[in-house]
């Protein structure tokens, strides 16, 4: 078996046996098929897809380069939530806590860092001072059964094979294939030891797939391979052709999920966290009254009880649950400009795509793998599409540690949002 | 300028700028560009073609990478043949010293290795004990403008880029690509100094370009880009369904070019050396007489002369002529089989592919760039298609010194000929 055969072999729109894959990850994973070579086959799968099975295949392979977790409790329902990935996609902090204050499931979630222009749990769990995002794998099961959620970042035992193969995707264009998306999202759920999973699938000029029909397809192929992979899977289309809420960036996201977990919050991050964790907790009681979820996930937004558990998961890792119960406390960004609107009209469409890149600008996120990421940057959007608004209103507030990065982005950045 | 966007870019199917490339090709080259990345790259280049202004472009940034040759005399008409690439393609040998017998042309040839399943002009000539292929760049014109002809190999003087370029394609499946192709030979023709180039596009199944239709588009973007680049071009097709000659295998092919150089020898072998000879005299002096040019090419193989100007060639290049003065003085393979008919039948079809296939297992190719040849290993294909056969008649019989691949192949080398 020759790596050049098989990348001639999926070139030509082949499909790949199990053990010609196994042979290529191995291979590559063990260093004797050198990164070009995985590049070459990593863009031949982009223009050539992958066969179902090779998927299938790809998947357990990817799976068994690493550990998988099994939970001990067999009565319990272990479920996770995964986006797509948008701009100002905070639901997870929100979701997470809820779904664990409910009582009805449990969620060990291993959630990622910011890639190109979208946000990262991951890096906006770390603006909280003192989160630990590196339990080991025994701590995090540990936690997830005594309180109901861990939240940490991908671990080298888990789908190593995931990890190499996304960093290489991420420097040659190869991210943005349905196939090689499903792969990555469902090795890394199944190892996680949970039966059920809530996909937030993105669509629109912030998402990664941009068209409706991208997004279905990219939701009913993760349907059907979680469900080959034994998985419970319920995915759901969202709108992201404007950001979700109003903030984009890590601190100011958090302390926007905050105003949520406490009743509050724009109305589009409640309604959307509420909906994505009711659709978790009726994979694990399928019979259940969903107006009646409904209606108990809204009461632990607004008696505190969702919020109580975020500072009790913070808390267990380590975390500064004092910034979180006096945001003011947090330390303010260097600069602060609000950008207002020069004349009257309707808010026709907002280039949602654009405003994630000018976030990394202004520090929220990374260029390259090298950069460091301040929390405190970002931005507030005060604008929806629909909106109606006059001369002077407040259109977007940048935050930013790098003046000049600021004064750069306020010259431009009203053409991110387009009136009639 | 992000080498990620210009992958990107080129993914989409869009055209680089002239900047954007020589930002890509100088960046690899210094490594500021990492090989995978420049694979992945080609194989959006593989999927989704490029323009013509940027095959142009990229010809002249690829010679622009190295030196390029200037001939001091103004008078002289310099050609050179290449050949796309093919099984038992030992033309070279003799349309080389052909030409320069004849006083009309002179021959500054460069010419490469192996490759995948396919035999390389200085693999074959290196057989040949002694013979220097690494002149510098000033020996090559002084022993052209000579004796009218030198044969080297690539140096690092001419098209660096192409080198590394090549190197890469050669293991990511992205050397079949008819921009690639036109830019990989004719960076190295035009840096070469010739004015004349005459080019063999071989066509069928021991051929990169498997069909004649691509080998026709091959032929006409060759020409174009040619004499964009300021040659004149003769494109020839010619047919690789079966090996040129009975010898596969490098010192079996010089063999086999003495044999015509001496007048006798394959008449396909025969034919095809002063066709292609003919037309590279008749891009000097295109008012000749094509019938006279082909008589007097004839009688120079009749009588000796071209054989002569081989001797002196070789010579001039420190190679030792005893053993193509008298080849049965060449060491012997340790191992010889004759693989004979089974049945009666007329011949239908050759796997031409697969016997160079099966030439690498015998030692005479490289199955990796660590592979040493053996130049005495190959084999010699005593039929063609359409030739009648009766059992016992010899079909192939390989040459090799490695006993086990030679009894692998005898068992299964009679599958390559199909009869009906």
């Amino acid at each position: 078996m020759l790596p050049y055969t098989l990348i001639e072999k999926k070139q030509a729109g082949k499909t790949l046996t199990r053990k010609e894959w196994e042979f290529f990850i191995s291979g590559y994973l063990s260093e004797d098929i050198p990164a070009y070579q995985m590049s070459a086959m990593l863009m031949a799968i982009y223009f050539r897809g992958l066969e179902d099975e090779e998927v299938s295949n790809l998947i357990d392979i990817v799976i068994q380069s690493g550990k998988r977790i099994h939970f001990k409790h067999k009565d319990v329902f272990y479920a996770d939530k995964h986006s797509t990935g948008g701009v100002g996609d905070k639901i997870s902090l929100i979701l997470a806590p809820l779904a664990a204050a409910s009582g009805r499931v449990r969620v060990p979630m291993i959630s990622g860092r910011a890639l190109g222009h979208s946000g990262g749990t991951l890096d906006k769990l770390e603006s909280i001072p003192g989160l630990r995002t590196n339990l080991t794998l025994k701590e995090f099961q540990e936690q997830t059964d005594r309180i109901g959620c861990a939240l940490i970042g991908q671990t080298n035992d888990i789908c190593p094979a995931d990890r190499e193969l996304y960093a290489l995707r991420d420097v040659t264009a190869t991210v943005r294939s349905i196939p090689l998306i499903c792969i990555s999202i469902l090795s890394k759920k199944i190892a996680e030891g949970i039966q059920g999973l809530v996909l937030d699938v993105k669509s629109g000029n912030g998402a990664f797939m941009q068209t409706k029909k991208d997004a279905e397809t990219l939701a009913s192929k993760l349907k059907h391979f979680g469900e080959a992979g034994g998985l419970k899977v319920t995915p759901v289309i969202t709108d992201m052709n404007q950001p979700l809420g109003q903030a984009v960036g890590n601190w100011l996201e958090v302390r926007e999920s905050l105003d949520v977990l406490h009743g509050g919050g724009p109305q589009d991050v409640r309604d959307l966290s509420i909906r994505l964790t009711e659709e978790m907790i009726l994979l694990a009681e399928p019979k259940a009254d969903r107006k009646v979820i409904h209606a108990e996930l809204a009461s632990l937004l607004d008696n505190g009880k969702a919020f109580d558990k975020f500072l009790e998961i913070v808390k267990a890792q380590d975390g500064d649950i004092s910034v979180l119960e006096d945001p003011e406390s947090y330390p303010e960004p260097d600069y602060v400009a609000e950008v207002t609107a020069d004349e009257a009209g309707t808010v026709q469409s907002i280039d949602t795509y654009g405003l994630g890149l000018d976030a990394i600008d202004l520090g929220a996120g990374r260029r390259k793998n090298t950069d460091t990421i301040d929390p405190k940057a970002g931005m507030l959007v005060h604008v929806n599409i629909g909106d109606n608004i006059s001369p002077g209103d407040p259109v977007i507030t940048l935050f930013s540690d790098n003046e000049k990065a600021l004064k750069n982005k306020v010259k431009e950045i009203g053409e991110r949002v387009k009136l009639n």
